[in-house]
């Protein structure tokens, strides 16, 4: 197994994206940018109340990872895609942005699973998450060669969902540990935090790096934002808390770092905006820069994506650093 | 069969998006800003190439009907999918509109079609098309009812390419015409001109409106544009003739009425450009507006699709006039 810097695990899903009123939301019951979990016919209703969509490779660490390769880092991703067309898609995306993607599709199963997205005027993306194929990854599917041949592992929190995914889940720490690798997590979105966080809080001990939002903290930890990341950072190597248009707060121990964002001429889709800065904070991590630094990489790569619809760049990220 | 404003036949294809540096086409063999045809395994083999994608619904003559639609127009499309998941959303772009798609998907024989689309950094595209099931159609799919319930039968030019596809354009022009309806026809594009252009010249009798670019009319007529468009003007009753940037000349009879392309700040995918011209000038025409305004609402389509990716408007275009 060649070393990597980063082996990601996490749901592999093809994003369905269209452009909705606000309206749409309140008609379908849905929470403006939360991520909900749908079964397949409540996916099926929705889907056909979009409007036209269009489709594209995503789910969170899956995005990160590819947001890692365009900066140059080598990156392997751990995730369940169906023997169908929609699968075919997703590993010829991932594999295309240089990102080894070494599981084989499920078949006779779920089909691959996909994540409806509506995408509001004020650019803010609302999600409905059918997981199909992504919920069958399993302990089974940890490669602890491929987990200790990396860095880091780097895990979305949306694998606390599903039973046997956070199976995985401790295998991959407990590999990595072994191998003298960081963990890192992502908290993936507020409504994950919501149904996971006493599972999320308690595998903290087992986290070297951890990324969520203000909101994401907030709730996990039930104190004001301030307050939550200290107590993050009591538990955790580092922390970095996103905070939307405001930037970022990085804590080491006591050690706090603060970075902007990057101004974008038009938020055309916030779809990918936490992955990426993940995936540019990890770039920094990975080749030893200071933390000002990772978190100014994160913010160069928020910024791309952001800037159009979708959450992979459309352009090659070494190239704007 | 209700009335429709347009019926439309073409090929029903799912578009997929990448952009490349220009030195991808060279490597490839793929002539910049042109329509190739590959069989299956060439498809396979450049999409391999390609980097990450995106896909949406496409088909020249389906995006024009999708435009009309967006517009408050009455459209239907007449074009085949496969019983896959390509097909499946393909079927939802197109009902998500409002056009109405009566062919049920072929079983069975090849995949959903698909047009591999390379976007070069100076927003140009080149596409390869699979045609896949979309070439299945036929005479037998097309129901005389629905063309005759529509004012204007709406043709592709890329019908011309697989042989019992020109049936089914034969039958529909006679269908049209018997019903005292107009027909219209786009050329599509260059290359369709190059391996059709003579059955193309021939059936110009047949065509009261023919949408066609400054090249596809020069490659028709073998003359400089200008006797081209007399030529075209000789023979149907109304000629669109676009011209890019440069906006575009209108004949009928003797008269030409010329309007500017509008200005857009980003030309980022041209992709669906003329397809959109096509679906303003016919919702103008369809409302009995005279050519100038015909030729405006062309114009307003068509900048609305340049300025992002994908070949179909992402707002109500009813909202732009």
């Amino acid at each position: 197994m060649p070393p990597f810097d980063v082996v990601g695990i996490g749901n592999a899903l093809v994003d369905v994206i269209s452009h909705e009123r606000d309206a749409f939301l309140d008609e379908h019951g849905l929470r403006k940018g939360i991520q909900a979990l749908v079964d397949g016919p409540e996916a099926e209703r929705l889907y056909a109340a979009m409007g036209s969509a269009s489709e594209a490779s995503g789910g969170s660490a899956a995005n990160t990872l590819a947001g890692l390769a365009s900066f140059g880092g080598r990156a392997a991703f751990l995730g369940r895609v169906a023997d169908d067309q929609l699968g075919a898609v997703y590993a010829h995306d991932i594999e295309a942005v240089g990102v080894i993607f070494p599981l084989a599709p499920a078949t006779g199963g779920s089909p691959t699973g996909r994540c409806l997205i509506v995408v509001t005027p004020d650019a803010e993306r609302t999600m409905s998450t059918f997981l199909g194929a992504a919920a069958e990854i399993g302990p089974e599917d940890i490669d602890e060669d491929a987990v200790a041949a990396a860095g880091i592992c780097y895990l979305e929190g949306y694998l606390f969902d599903p039973p046997q995914a956070r199976e995985a889940l401790a295998k991959a720490i407990a590999a990595s540990h072994r191998a003298g690798g960081k963990v890192a997590l992502s908290m993936s979105d507020p409504g994950c935090v919501e149904r996971n966080g006493p599972l999320i809080a308690d595998a903290l001990e087992g986290v070297d790096l951890l990324f969520g939002n203000e909101d994401e903290l907030v709730l996990l930890f039930g104190t004001d934002a301030d307050a939550a990341l200290d107590e993050a950072a009591a538990r955790c190597e580092v922390v970095a808390m996103t905070r939307g248009p405001a930037g970022c707060v990085v804590a080491r121990g006591d050690e706090r770092v603060s970075a902007p964002a990057l101004s974008v001429d038009a938020v055309v889709d916030t779809t990918g905006a936490g992955d990426l800065f993940a995936a540019g904070f990890l770039r920094g991590f990975t080749t030893g820069r200071p933390l000002a630094e990772c978190a100014r990489l994160g913010a160069v790569a928020a910024a791309e994506v952001i800037a159009h619809v979708g959450a992979r760049p459309q352009v090659p990220l070494a190239g704007l650093v």
